[in-house]
């Protein structure tokens, strides 16, 4: 099957990061994968959850929604059915553990940054490009921060990207769209920083099983994207200030 | 006080509306009124709620919401609150009673056309803005089930846009910001056709009273500002076909 | 069609207001429009919510809520369904501020009134009936307070009631019942008070539309009424502080 | 302590039964215990529950509310916290369990009547006053069945009334209002029928116990009570029935 | 019909209670009555409920859940379905009342001890076995607060057990199971102390009533089961002490 | 730091595995790693989810909960929250997946097996005892089945289990008790069948990142340790079998 964009296994889609989208928010990036689109903003709080009161540490979390119509059909508003669903919360717990690495919460001091992804359109990987965008909106309200002297150095001390990728009909391919995502035998996120290092790994088959061999090719794809996308994350992030 | 982008008591602010702005969409527009932006997407569903089954009518209905950092400080999310508003479920119900007059129920069959209504960023104005953006997701919604041979008639029977005025210290202005709508005595929302007929008239003292004449005052200004804003319907729709 | 009562458009129904009927809240009332009969009580915090602390100012809020058999037929408990509807909450939020324009929240102080409007016998002007019984039981909550000492002087300082009105066949009628309400082309709730300046209107086409003359005519008819229910309201009133 | 109403502890506070007090529902009673007053409705529905489909029988079932300020300080509306407290789960059971000993269900055939019992006042005993009133109200549901054709001969097979007893003060008593109620160191509601049979007896100390001797004389205390408010159900029951 | 285990109208099922069975909770007891078990924790916290806060007394509190496979066919988990039933808010009350009727909670000092009664699997009596055993847990944890030295002395004042009786078939029972209880005319529950003082008395006729004369052969029954309960009990905190 | 139960970084903690411990449930297995403890039934229903309805494919899917006192501290009961958290929806998502690799959902007709996991005590690895259980109830469940000659041939067709392993202390560790766990600077969980093929991979760092070599380290002791597991299995499985 030819994979959209005419690319091969180890191609991403098109990919654009603009940071500074938002009027209101410390920090925000509009981020697309192909047709998928997530706004992603970062507000910053002037206080933390209990457990952190009185620690001198911040916090970083996530929420992720996505509206009724960013897929083929729609899907029934969450705030009217009166909860998340699990895959919900399952996101945005990826999404904030992902982004704790990428800064020291001692430096942060007690304050709170609330990331939002909400998804505009979806075709596949709204969760690694919710990842990977918000890593930009992080990085511009740490700015904000540091250009309004609340922030004396940057508690900022990595930079985490995230890209899917799967086995579709026994093929390991990168930055799955829906349909392949949709009929792959295996499904994995795969989330690292700049360095090279691990940060989370998500394989799953479900009705299907894989082997080392293949986790590896997954593996190397992965990396090799990620790279690509954290030079775009920083690119993103000059453009937006050069123009500030 | 001046009024943002130097407007005087009937100006509206910059308005924009561009139909098709979804890839999935049967329908939709992504409607501005200054910084106001609404991402308006209107879906086809096969089948109607419970109360029409059987009747040979359709339906029309909305939902609103709000991206958590639409506004200057964010909002909690309803999804994760487990539930809407008042405010917001008062706002839906207002935007699905005014689709329902452009549209005749019968013609559209037993079918449910389901408006969503996603505020971006927020400025005031956004029931206002939700509805005049509605309109012309709803329009091409109907034109796709035409074109599809869904539909052999239209059942367009109307046009409407709706614009929010009020008391500004004493005076009777259009199309309030946020800042102007905190300050404002009376708060209204009006909604017209393009045939100058009211369909909505919502006019709000807190905390203070309003006489005829200023009531008669705003709705002066509303109906030239709902005039223009159909012909800018009008334009968006007639774009929209020219590329289609 | 002729009218319930053997009334014309301008005619209200027999209207009642009897103040003081609960033994326990510090202000009640027990309001009938004809048939729609309708129990308020004005109950008196010692707090404020969280936004008004330590602000010196009071607050005045309002719950509405249906007896399950209070119609033709039953209508399951909100209490047991788990949620209020968008209708109660858009009632419940319209009292609210109708009642805060007759009190000077600063002369209050820093205590909460409760209004709470709980419909025995529903047929047609719910929310008006509630709107007029409840200032006679704010006002008689805010004398219970004055009789207590614990306000030195009243910080009542206007009078509201409210009444639908509606256009029927083609005509404009005041005071709508059931029936009428259930086969209006328009839907009206005006808010006044005692000395003619409008507090909220609201006018509504469902699948129709009206003029700027009919909206003209069902304000008249609307403040003929308005005058003729806060006669009732002083009258009330004075009953009760003569038997006290 | 002397009691209210200058009674001795095997006197009933003064009670009336109302039936036929609601405009729309089939069967209904205003029921007053002293100062607590009940307003109960029954309401016949041409189905019954799922698990009762296609069986021949019917069903009997209550629910039970509260308005906020029925008592001295307002309570939180069920409806606005959007759950049903455990006594008020509890209240309902026993209500209904109650109701459906008088009725053959398979003579009423496969429709189900819900009994409301909304406490407009409340000074002790509202679940007893319930009962009695909910026996009224169930038995002018069915005479309103039986004279529309429905219901060819009656389902009624027994009459039910409720009474609360206690000790106060190491004494028997029956009938106890809130004030003897909120100092009981037991705390009783005994349901019988017209024949003296025992329908459920609940008896609970809360920080004490009792003795066998003590339960004795509470179920004779309880026993005349009980015969004495079916007298007056009968009499309520038949003033209706000459009315009609 | 012959009973379960070979029994006598008024022989106990087979119990067992075992004390000390988590390897976390302050106190702790697993109690089998036949095929009925029950896991019972009693958990100590440093606080109080806020109706507490400053009074220097403490409380005893009780929550009940069911595994969803407990019983011959599965029950939906009150967790997925997002609330507890009317029953399980019954029963927790039902426990609560009855462990605070053996504590002076004026000596247990302003901490919570939180009884939590999941039923392993539910053949009957699910309720009076979570009592007996509940006592077992709460004397276990008081001796642990003395054991650590922050209770100088025992604010145990009494000893409970529960047990069901009911009549079946016309004739009076004790212990019932499940299949007992389905086809009983009355069902009862009954709660003593070791000096054979009455706690809490239910009995309830389901679309069947009783006699005084039933309801004394129930307490008879009762009460002799009470009596060898209890001896289990001291048993089973003696055996426990041995061990520890 | 010294391992509890004297371990190496590569032992499993002590592993029982007892089939058959429910006696309702159509399969179920008590199962133990270390002191976490986990009740496992497997109930089977004779339809699916709406969405296989006339597919002829069954499902098998879980629910995951924890006894509130299963932990050090006492946590609160989700059924009384009113909901299920983000982690317990994660885990029976995980458990459901794993499961369903080992089932050919055709040859399992239309029918659902839900697999409920309880833990009654936790110390750690509560998700990967639950899948090693789950495994067992399943097997058992189907074993019912043949034998009750619903099913003719046996659907399964692959065995799993699962164990968590973790970088601690900079070494790659397996099976984690809760104070590792709470210590490590990377927590995984891995599936595997007992063919050696991958099920299902996660590795999080939380505020830590880690390598390549360690992930294969991870994995290393995984397969070793799932193997062990699988033979536990089969032996539960024989003892059961032979019991039967």
């Amino acid at each position: 099957m030819p994979r959209s964009f005419a690319r091969n296994a180890s191609t991403l889609r098109p990919v654009t990061l603009e940071a500074g989208i938002s009027r209101y928010a410390e920090g925000s990036c509009l981020v697309s994968f192909g047709h998928t689109r997530v706004l992603v903003t970062a507000s910053v709080d002037d206080f933390v959850p209990p457990f952190l009161r009185n620690t001198g540490k911040g916090w970083v979390t996530a929420e992720y929604g996505m509206l009724p119509r960013a897929t083929h059909s729609r899907n029934p508003r969450e705030a009217a059915k009166g909860k998340q669903s699990g895959r919900t919360q399952e996101i945005q717990r990826l999404i904030g553990r992902a982004l704790r690495t990428t800064i020291n919460l001692s430096l942060l001091g007690e304050r709170q940054i609330v990331i939002d992804c909400d998804v505009l359109e979806a075709d596949g990987g709204t969760r690694t490009a919710s990842i990977t965008g918000a890593y930009v909106a992080l990085a511009q309200a740490v700015q904000t921060l540091q250009r309004k002297g609340v922030l004396k150095t940057s508690p900022m001390i990595a930079q985490v990207a995230a890209i899917s990728c799967g086995i579709v009909g026994g093929e390991a391919v990168v930055d799955l769209d829906y349909e392949e995502d949709s009929g792959a035998e295996v499904d994995a996120n795969i989330v690292m920083n700049a360095d090279g290092a691990l940060v989370e790994v998500q394989m799953t088959g479900e009705e299907a099983t894989f082997s080392k061999d293949q986790m590896q090719r997954m593996l190397t794809l992965a990396e090799a994207a990620i790279t690509e996308l954290c030079a775009k994350q920083r690119e993103a992030l000059e453009t937006f200030a050069r123009a500030a």
